[in-house]
């Protein structure tokens, strides 16, 4: 099955990011759990990255609040597409996250969502796969009929 | 060639649109610039991302300011990837491009990129490309090189 | 009667467009509520814009949280006055609403009302009307004598 | 012909609001430019405001800026449909002028657009002068067509 | 005794504004609380502020939230020292409040205080009565005793 | 004469505070310019302070910019009133210089104004002395008249 | 033993500055908690961190909220390390007090960590005393093992 | 000499970084300026950082703009003080830089200083050594002097 990392900073992260893990899920890949910080475990998380992609992940979500830094140091170690989930929790509730996840500098992208929004973070993901798996393609229109008509 | 849509709201963003498009070709991918509105041509906005897929489109990326729904619309219309570029150049020097273009709801992904980068918008496409396609892969790891240092 | 639309990007809204709703009735107009998103039922809402007018509609209410382009989608489709109502709710509160809804570029505008306020934008599709409505602008100075002095 | 009034807090204004006055002659409307402020000619003001209805406007405009109170001001003074334009041009860029605009309490709507826009309110009036007006419905949809493609 | 007017644009607003009236007591002032509102009752609010000198009042408290207008129309209508209180309580928590009281244009100040702090807006009554009086200068040194430490 | 203390943080801030001083002198009061920094002349602060209302002064106006605790600390040891101006110039353009200023604890208050408006902090402070000097009363409604109509 | 300062504004801070405390204590150094005001006991202020080298702290740890100035007041009068910690609380979240302990001027810098982390505030501090003490440094070591991996 | 290394993201950051490297100058430490960055050399920043201690640095000043984590990065891999500086010039002015410094988890403190003040940087890593260097303390209380007044 097809490997998609879901990172997070912290244990408690989990609830929020489990609309991420849930839906990787729903459209058949294996959502590959992980709590790594990009301040506590800054080398696990740089190995973690450097070796992603040879050991078989596709994509990357990265999941953290405050000076939410893990998707940018993930981003900066691989060149497989990393998306950056900012979550809310501290007193500025979100922005301080929003702002370090999405102003990245030219060169190191990471494909930022909206604020707690885990499951549009793993949508992104099954989106990327189907540029080149009609399969998937197939899936994500049916996800979208069921919101309500059908796009193509 | 992989054609890769590039779509503003307006003429006077191709400046800051271009990085995207020089990206894309130095990728060797083929960048189709175009000017659409979410707001002054929303029915060719939502055609254009209807047939995207079917007309070989691989994703798509929108540059827009202000209430920046370009990046949206887009995506609300099409299962393929969408890259959102917030644009700067309004009193609200470009907030308000950011959260117009992050913050979609569940089930509608826009992956948005830093305000004014499309640098990195382009970059991002190439990332989603390269997951299957190991010369795009190898490219991105020359691009990583060229920065400073190889990563993996 | 005269028809209303009250639209809502998800039915969670509808409380809080409630005030419009109860509103536009007690000025004896007739509201139609319908649940539509900008980004889950993209073409649904541009229909409806396009044929508002002519289905006898003459004004069209929109409330919508996060990134909200329910009422510039509309607005994008129809030259019947449309009002926006942002609404609160995400990490951000509001403001990532209230951007998306008034920074609206040069020719398409929406008229804004403060945050989750639904009540004055059926009083401000009221003052529309009365412009050329004798009984309803009546109406609207008993309605000013009721909050405490006389306007007129 | 049908007056609108054009207010603004001060001289300095006429340049930002001249969008306003144009797009209002355009459609054959009769602009009536005034200079008056919320806080230096509060009376003035009221005045204005309170016999706007029986002087024979039809919608009053307001551009303001700062601790912009014109728009309000105007607002609790009349039942006709008034349209707040927030300027920049402080050391808060506008943001000042769009929350003292926008954030008006129930029972009181100012129809708040983009800040600095003033052409965008002068088309809300044309539409709602359109709702009954046929020739006027036809005239914006002209400009609608103008700006790419037809709405209805 | 002397009179100070602590108006308020809601009864709702009356906890928030007791910390005044408690303290104008306290230093054996009179206050006045009225509750009227700038876009509700702006006649009411005009002709109070007029009279305020002549019916004997020293200063002018106002709470208000939102678009919080009342300090602004009060102190353009009298030249009696004004203290704005902006009050929480919005989508916006007061940010509203604030820049809609303290960013008066040239000409018209208001004394403005913290969010929701009543109290200092009374302690600066006293202190401008004090400039002149003896004896409440005297007073203020105690309540400042009473904080920790004697000020002159 | 009547003496006002304008003090600023910085020989820099003379030109933004020249409107407190232009005004004081035309309502006949002698400002008295200081250059003195509550974080590189903390003791000279205080002890000016302390000493203020002994030394003649009635009121202290306070410029000073970024983390703008001039105001504040001048507060803090005097219960002369004390008005804050809040300067500009620094990356956040004078938002912190306002949140620094106005939003002191209970029990000691800053009179804020707007952003670099220190003419309205010497208009208030004219204002204070007012209350009971008729002579400066009636050169307050000549003010106002010059700004259009006469207020009382 | 090391003396370190915790100052605090108000003894309802105590509990958000209780991580300092632990952590201070933890490392073997010796908390001296002290609540004192920039603003309600300015001398008291003044002369702590005058004689607070001489009185044998190394560093001095300050919480505030609002307008917090205790940070910049205590390093105005000293050249030891001063640790601000901003605190939530107030109606702007803690947004107020990050700004008036972070933004100091050329001279007289305040070493700022996040919104509330007063456990950050005393690591600072033992790093600082850890850059000539071994046993310190070691300590530090054993406590980045004990968050996931050992830093050098 | 004493080595305190100054590091920033990009060649361009050299201009604003300046005041860091010419304050260490004056007071007799050796700066070791080197660009790196966070997210194009990551490997390089956590190698600079891990063997910093043992190559005979005692504190590391990081500046950096946008998703500033450069500071934090640093701050993950060694346990000396680490000092960040947040740069202004996005689109964000800084206010992105300065979160993404300052809002560091539990474990892993920066101290952050104000935007674009390197000179404070540099004073704060002097005030560190000065806890136990009494000739740079007394340096310290020569600088102050020359502000204007000897503190302590």
């Amino acid at each position: 099955m097809t490997k998609v990392a879901v990172l997070m900073g912290s244990k408690s992260d989990a609830e929020r990011m489990s609309g991420a893990v849930k839906t990787l899920e729903e459209f058949g890949l294996e959502p590959d759990e992980r709590v790594m910080s990009a301040h506590r475990t800054p080398a696990q998380v740089a190995e973690f990255a450097r070796n992603a992609r040879a050991d078989g992940y596709v994509a990357i979500i990265c999941g953290a609040g405050m000076a939410a830094h893990l998707a940018g140091a993930v981003a900066a170690n691989t060149t497989l597409p990393v998306v950056g989930v900012p979550l809310s929790g501290s007193a500025l509730n979100g922005v301080d996250a929003l702002y370090a996840t999405v102003q990245m500098p030219k060169g190191i992208p990471v494909a930022t969502v909206a604020i707690d929004n885990s499951t549009n973070a793993a949508l992104l993901v099954v989106q990327m796969l189907a540029i080149t798996d009609d399969v998937l393609a197939a899936k994500l229109e049916g996800q979208r009929l069921a919101l309500g008509e059908p796009p193509k």
